[in-house]
């Protein structure tokens, strides 16, 4: 029997169009007209001249949003989560035992990554909106003694910035590899990945670089590296094995094929890390925290509270803004994007229903984007909730 | 002690400018400038409902270029690789029997990715240039008894077209599942995932559909379904977790957040997928093949031979052409890259050396193409051998 061809379906023929928002939830981020201009460039091949000077390019980009020398520095051809993976399943062993801050979802995420991998898994437990002491690390990792700690510096679910001086000091103390989820913080606030001894640092690609997301800048210290290279057992991905993958990205001679990078992307990340060595780390850590601080003013103003309590746990990336009692979160969310076209996030996990999250992050981190967002919340807290339904 | 930021690499101030190249090796193609200008749009949230109805869109697309009705059909956040280890890691467990058809790197790389989920793999192994009989697959189908059996449609490293039409049926009959790689011939070639009853199939976006790597179309079956569903273990990747990947693609009420989707990846890949949808699959399938003959008479006029003997098995997306022996395959590549900015690859694998690869896909399968392909060959042939270092 001869088969026949099923037409498409008509949804195809529609025209794609876009609106323009201002992207202050936790991420994506808005890009800036070079990163989306890079985007659009031709085509070249993923083991062509032009394309290993890119790869240079952005290798040495992370070494500088990163603030290290280590040589394992790529990006992962993924978005975060990708580079969560990376993390995981390169450096966990089977009944290694992993130590896991939790004090928001992604403590449980990479728990979740760590289960998959058989590690045995410990969870260090804290609030959200609160952050690990030195004190309460160093209690867990004598009581569990990891081969691998895992912190996130800024938890996007509750807004807070975990402080990482010191930790990795005490990681290797204790002969633990510290590894660090940066997604929602990097470029935005300070980060010394080799003064601060951490041994694995990833974040993404659109959040403060401002780039779309798809390729995910990830680094392993000497230490790390050492873990992976002495594993007993082969790592359970092709696609995210670190030894492969440094063939192809740092490789003196001859690179090698190992899978076909996300060239658009790689291009808009490479413009994306050339912008923020343009601006220089310190003058956008500088400009993420002065922002913040205007929309911390401006929601009090509001008549509205901050979910975290403590100053210096605070994210300047991402703010997480109470939800009053009497007030349906979902009707603001909706209102602010309706009437405005600013997106206002609403809580997750734990929190979901309880706060609203607010990011202000790269091209988003602007004086003018700040009043934009409090003027749209206002109206939307005093408009959205006068209608019938509520 | 406090930290000072160390400054850029001053390679970073440079201007990313890019050539615009012929690409015809085996992928990246080009791509359209419709499909370009949806990878410039602006962003958008990955939950945001323009962006789901691009993942609708994206659905919809796929099932029509793979001829199928599967609801657990969508694109995984990743370039080819990741669509086939999504695949293996999804469907292997540990001990599981896999059968592979080796003749290329593609069952290699299947190998390799099965061996890392611990599975017994059992290697149908075929000289590079030849594809597998029905009576051969249920040889082995009965000797080995596999779980899964996994062929490659088009194997871009030998430039063979893998017949299909029979082995769904015949691994039905055995009760193994069958999983096709169709990276380099989707879209070119026909494919009938239904009637073929090929339980996963997968491609990647930047060969025929022409859209830039990083969003990776598969579909699973019914019946892959529910060997994903009832597997013992959990799923080695988080990333890659198809159970949790349809609650972001296919819910039918709200969506749940896995990971951040390559936004700007999957509006080029949708609009890759409605230009395939505005031609219609037979159209291209048709270009597709007039083109490759096209290219085989030329290829022939230039006094050089077609590495795969058999004109059934020809891929008609990438065409292997034999090295002569007095030629240094390097020269004529570098010079057709230099002189005409047209690409010819290398072999790969055991080919390295022996074979050139000519990719004709989506965009490059016109005339006009071809023409200029074969002038630079010829051109290439011609001059590249004549310099002194030879």
């Amino acid at each position: 029997m001869m088969s026949s061809i099923k037409p498409p379906d008509d949804r195809l023929k529609e025209s794609l169009v876009l609106p323009i928002k201002t992207l202050t939830g936790p991420g994506p981020s808005n890009c800036s007209e070079r990163v989306l201009n890079a985007n659009k460039l031709p085509m070249v091949g993923h083991l062509h001249k032009e394309f290993i000077k890119v790869m240079d390019d952005i290798k040495a980009g992370i070494q500088y949003a990163f603030q290290t020398h280590n040589d394992w520095t790529l990006a992962i051809s993924g978005t975060g989560h990708a580079a969560m993976e990376a993390a995981c399943c390169n450096l966990v062993e089977p009944n290694d035992v992993v130590l896991i801050g939790v004090n928001g979802i992604w403590g449980e995420r990479f728990s979740n990554m760590a289960e998959r991998q058989n590690a045995n898994v410990k969870k260090m437990m804290k609030p959200m909106g609160e952050t690990f002491t030195l004190e309460e690390i160093e209690q867990h990792l004598m009581t569990h003694k990891p081969v691998l700690l895992f912190l996130t510096q800024g938890e996007s679910s509750a807004g807070t910035l975990q402080d990482l001086k010191g930790v990795g000091y005490l990681c290797h103390k204790y002969d633990c590899i510290l590894v660090v989820d940066s997604v929602a913080a990097l470029g935005g606030t300070a980060m010394f990945m080799d003064d601060w001894e951490i041994d694995v640092l990833y974040t993404g690609s659109q959040k403060v670089i401002g780039a779309p997301p798809g390729a995910s800048p990830i680094s392993f210290s000497e230490r790390a590296k050492q873990k992976v290279l002495t594993r007993k057992k082969k790592i359970t991905s092709f696609y995210f094995d670190m030894v492969e993958l440094v063939k192809y990205w740092s490789a003196d001679g001859v690179r090698q094929y190992h899978h076909t990078a996300p060239i658009s992307n790689m291009f808009a990340l490479r413009e994306g890390l050339a912008e923020l060595a343009e601006e220089g780390l310190e003058r956008s850590w500088q400009r993420h925290n002065e922002c913040a601080l205007m929309l911390h003013n401006g929601i009090t103003k509001l008549g509205l509270q901050l979910f975290v309590q403590d100053k210096k746990d605070r994210l300047p990336c991402i703010t997480t803004v109470k939800v009053p009692e009497d007030v349906k979160w979902k009707d603001v969310v909706d209102y602010a994007m309706e009437k405005h076209l600013v997106e206002i996030s609403g809580g997750l996990g734990n929190l979901a229903g309880k706060v609203w999250r607010i990011g202000l992050m790269g091209q988003n981190a602007r004086r003018d984007i700040v009043q934009k967002v409090l003027i749209a919340l206002g109206d939307s807290l005093k408009n959205a909730t006068k209608s019938p339904s509520n």
